[in-house]
């Protein structure tokens, strides 16, 4: 998949964050959406994240203009994926209107031509239901903001050839990204599982006063997340005993039955649960303008990236 | 507290690891451990970390050398104590061990001397209850390990003086830690609760077959981790959406439910599941050894606390 021709086809959050992963990766990006202003908002969105990019080091001016120079807005779907050997669909999360896109690509392009989704919630499965080349389609669910954040669920149709996994796999690798294979569907995939479990008992540490927001928050990013960032909580798990995970759970599992029988339940998420929260998120953050806290947070995760890059 | 002279109770893993936190922040640093032998392996420890810290580039020869001189073992729980305005009692995890130790030390040491404890599980109200001196007695929680991992959690008796708590953040704050305040007693306190929910579900998702060991934790620490690096639940959640977390929770309170409400159940920790998740962690290390797990771990954490305070 060399010199690789991308299609991002829906141009919002997500949809201009993957063709700037594209875009900085090599690929020739082609970005279409069914609104003509908001792909034009996506352009000025790449212009002004790229020269973010280099003023906070992380490119040089020239790899910037190059990156840009290989975005182009196409007019519709068609000249959009025309020998496109990847296509990357961020659309509405909405399961009717992504089979009917799914159709029309899969009509559209030739048989070697993956088609992903960004899809959250939905199973590949439903989407590619019934399709000629159904089984080139493929879950390809990334974190807030793609090109910040590296993961990315990879879920594939039942019975997609291996080749074909390994083969995406590799393509979201070269551009920087880091697959995480999804063995069959389930609600949330893995992240946002892992995700929820961990809001929820948050949420309900504040509701039940043990605690409050700030000392949650300031627990999870100068406590537990400091470690996740570098290992999962398996990795963890095998770095707290000297022999291993084996002996970790072997020795503190009764302690963590205790524990796990004592969580809290499902919040409402209520008008007073959302505001008494959001209080707290208002003190903490000092009100801070929304775009300096997305900097912050942007350029110190590529940054603790590098450095892991760097070991 | 300026010049603080401290005291460290007990020299395991994490004792030895306070003992670091408080010579490197400048503390006339004193060791008492029961078994002499224990407070020898942890000078021994003390050495060889301070090396490391040193050709790591965190520490000037200097300086770890100052840190070095600063620590003295001593025979005795008596002459450990004497003048010191801070005590960290990292003894077994035993009710009973610990009301022992905290009524001597209540005898031993001045009224404003500062009595903490790393108990993880244990309430601050049945360690000093009935102690003359009870008031000034805390939980100071670490993680593991605490001269790498900055958060503690700060749990004061009932109507301990106000001044009293912020004075142990003070000190704690000073040598480099970050203390979180708990508000009231609940099994595992803020991080121990909240880590069992992460890893209730990783194990949930392991065991029910949506994903192997390498997916989950590849998902954590290329995904979740990198943002809870920066920013705790609640500010990841102020910043995916424009308006903030009235606007994020508004908007996917009812997925959030879904989601919750499908998570996994409590996982027995038996052979069976134990064995087939340290498979996959074998697979996933690739069976490196142990102390450059932890070497790599450490750095790392060390090198992101850089960039967080550089911003």
């Amino acid at each position: 998949m060399a010199n690789t021709t991308t299609a991002v086809i829906g141009t919002g959050v997500i949809g201009r964050s993957w063709a700037l992963v594209f875009a900085r990766g090599g690929c020739l990006t082609r970005i279409y959406d069914a609104s003509a202003a908001q792909a034009a908002r996506a352009r000025e969105w790449l212009a002004k994240t790229l020269a973010l990019a280099v003023s906070d080091g992380f490119m040089t001016n020239e790899q910037a203009v190059s990156a840009e120079q290989r975005v182009s807005i196409c007019p519709d779907l068609e000249s959009a994926v025309r020998g496109a050997a990847y296509v990357q669909e961020s659309g509405p999360e909405n399961l009717e209107q992504k089979r009917n896109i799914f159709a029309e690509l899969d009509r559209l392009v030739g048989p070697q031509t993956i088609l992903a989704t960004s899809t959250s919630t939905l199973d590949i499965q439903e989407i590619a239901r019934g399709l000629a080349g159904g089984r080139r389609c493929f879950v390809a669910h990334p974190f807030n903001p793609p090109h910040v954040v590296p993961a990315v669920e990879v879920l594939p149709t039942h019975g997609a050839p291996a080749e074909l996994i390994n083969s995406a796999c590799e393509f979201l690798r070269r551009v920087g990204q880091s697959p995480v294979l999804v063995k069959r569907y389930a609600v949330g995939f893995i992240g946002n599982r892992i995700q929820a479990a961990l809001v929820r008992e948050a949420i309900h540490i504040v509701e039940s006063g043990v605690a409050d927001v700030d000392s949650v928050d300031t627990m999870v990013r100068d406590g537990l997340g400091l470690r996740w960032a570098i290992m999962g909580p398996f990795g963890v798990a095998n770095t707290n005993a000297d022999e291993g995970i084996r002996q970790y759970y072997g020795r503190y599992g009764h302690a963590y039955l205790a524990l796990m029988n004592d969580l809290g339940p499902t919040p409402k998420f209520d008008q007073q649960m959302i505001e008494s929260v959001a209080r707290g998120v208002d003190e903490m953050t000092g009100m801070e303008p929304m775009a300096d806290q997305l900097h912050r947070r942007d350029r110190l995760i590529l940054r603790i990236r590098q450095l892991k890059r760097q070991g």
